[in-house]
């Protein structure tokens, strides 16, 4: 049985959480069902493109508007609008989409202080299609992301978080994976906990012995929705692909779209339902504000139920308008639905 | 009294409108009357900025969305929507807002071939503050706008369109000025109709006496909203303004906000009803969306009552979403109004 560890509201963690991701801008566009097929686009998944590409795939997409995007970046930012304290390490160049970034994350109230690139590739972009049932088809140009070096990780910043939470996309690079490692490191020796995102089915596809390792060795919080986790145990069922996670974890937080999410911790088992949305516009960033309302909750002494329906009201937030960050303040937000945080 | 020109759908005219603008990225971002006030920003209008003062309210304003704007380039977009053929001319630098604004014109199908500055001051951005009451304020560094010269207006553009469009705020540069009169000369010896929108209050009164020479000589179709209007003639009232302009132009439309919009040619006079939105969120677009839909009217043949309704209608979608550009394509939402265009 793993042994439990769970974050310790002492008084050297002066911030909730430390989010470590590929620092992206997000170009949003609609599409329709044929648009994705002519272009050979898998729906509802990421691929990851090159500069070229990005430049092909833009010039045969619709009108758009860009937004700051990355994954464990929208966690930070859901996290710093539910009112706690987020800190972020990621790379961008510093050219336009750079500073909106940068300025985007820091405006949020987010402390992130990573360097950005003088010269070198760009900073990275996701063309984000919109199909009219609200799914969407990310394709990455990771551009400046890839240089996401150990000696980005500031230590004293994952050292003074309660959890660092890193999203699985950072696998596809070697020596990003290496700056994560740097950090589980830290993060273990400091005697906080680490979150992990699977974040992508193709992702866990591309690297599932390192992150079978990488979960089994160092991850305390694993989150991932339903395929993500049946593909990193290549299980047949969601509730077999838990219950293994189980053995390995301090928390599982498995999410399921419009079936909402369940949550394992020891012989804790919790059913958290979706939170109805106003309407469901865009999917993009649902799991990575479930994943801020959720650590929001465990790093503020909620229990795993209150968490779980944080996340449940912040990803319901996001899919009712474009974009992956929160259009309103998500703490009276939630105050709204009169849950006191 | 007036000579009425009005558009003429010859086999020359191969597109409906030619919009002259300033080609510019809006940075959309929320804030409260507190941060107005403390920015010393007058609320609803539009003020000219440097590039250090951009720099410092950008750092200031809270996280933001970036789309292409523009007025002149809303109106064209709205047009192309509506299912019409418009055509731009608007200069931007070759950077990444710069990109940005060509892929979104040429991807909503508006014909756009104003060579980009390869060097110089930066595509131009408007930072937006959009208050709790829907209501934006604008602050615009101009950067490569006001490279837009006498030798940038392609004159078989103006030729072909029914409409020659042009915005405003283009009076705040004189070369910009000389190429707006180079339309208006080309304009009128291609036989067609030129259209002018105000844009401003402030900008009218910057500019009150070249305006009104402009009016007077060379405008066929006047778009203002009321406190333009009474701006540009020294009113003290809207139907007093109404009744000068009538005089000096062949269509005048005044639009009132949430009282809808007043349509006058020769002794005809429209009182068109504001149509109701689905939700009011940010009004940025608003003005430019009606001229949209009533220059796509009066250039497919519809009475000015019909135009006006195009009008109201373009304009109740674009202040239910943030940003000045439609998210829907305005042909079909019409068309869900039983209007048959």
């Amino acid at each position: 049985m793993v042994i439990r560890n769970l974050p310790r509201q002492d008084a050297s963690a002066t911030t909730d959480v430390c989010a470590i991701g590929n620092a992206i801008v997000d170009v949003i566009a609609e599409c329709d069902e044929a648009f994705l097929e002519a272009q050979g686009i898998t729906k509802g998944g990421m691929t990851l493109i090159d500069e070229q590409q990005a430049a092909a795939l833009y010039k045969k997409m619709g009108p758009a508007i860009e937004m700051s995007g990355g994954a464990a970046a929208n966690t930070a930012a859901g996290i710093a609008s539910l009112g706690g304290t987020p800190s972020y390490i990621g790379k961008v160049k510093n050219d336009q989409f750079g500073i909106v970034f940068c300025h985007d994350m820091k405006s949020s109230g987010v402390e992130f202080l990573t360097s950005a690139l003088q010269e070198g590739p760009a900073t990275a972009q996701c063309l984000i299609l919109v199909t009219p049932d609200a799914q969407r088809s990310m394709n990455t140009y990771l551009g400046a992301c890839v240089d996401l070096f150990p000696e980005d990780i500031d230590v004293a910043l994952v050292q003074k978080a309660q959890v660092t939470y890193l999203e699985g996309y950072l696998f596809d690079k070697p020596k990003a994976q290496e700056a994560f490692y740097l950090a589980a490191k830290t993060v273990h020796e400091a005697k906080r906990c680490l979150a992990l995102s699977l974040s992508d089915t193709f992702c866990v596809d591309r690297h599932r012995d390192g992150f079978l390792k990488l979960v089994r060795d160092e991850v305390d919080f694993l989150i991932g929705n339903e395929m993500e986790l049946i593909s990193l145990y290549q299980t047949s069922s969601f509730d077999e692909a838990m219950e293994k996670a189980r053995q390995q974890c301090s928390i599982v937080v498995g999410t399921r779209s419009e079936k909402g999410a369940v949550i394992v911790s020891g012989e804790e088992t919790h059913i958290i339902q979706a939170e109805k949305a106003e309407s469901v516009l865009d999917t993009t960033g649902a799991g990575d504000l479930f994943a801020a309302g959720f650590l929001y909750g465990v790093t503020h002494g909620h229990d795993l139920e209150t968490s779980g329906r944080l996340g449940a009201i912040a990803a319901s937030e996001i899919i009712s308008h474009y974009g992956p960050r929160p259009q309103r303040e998500l703490k009276a937000y939630v105050q709204e639905k009169k849950i006191k945080i």
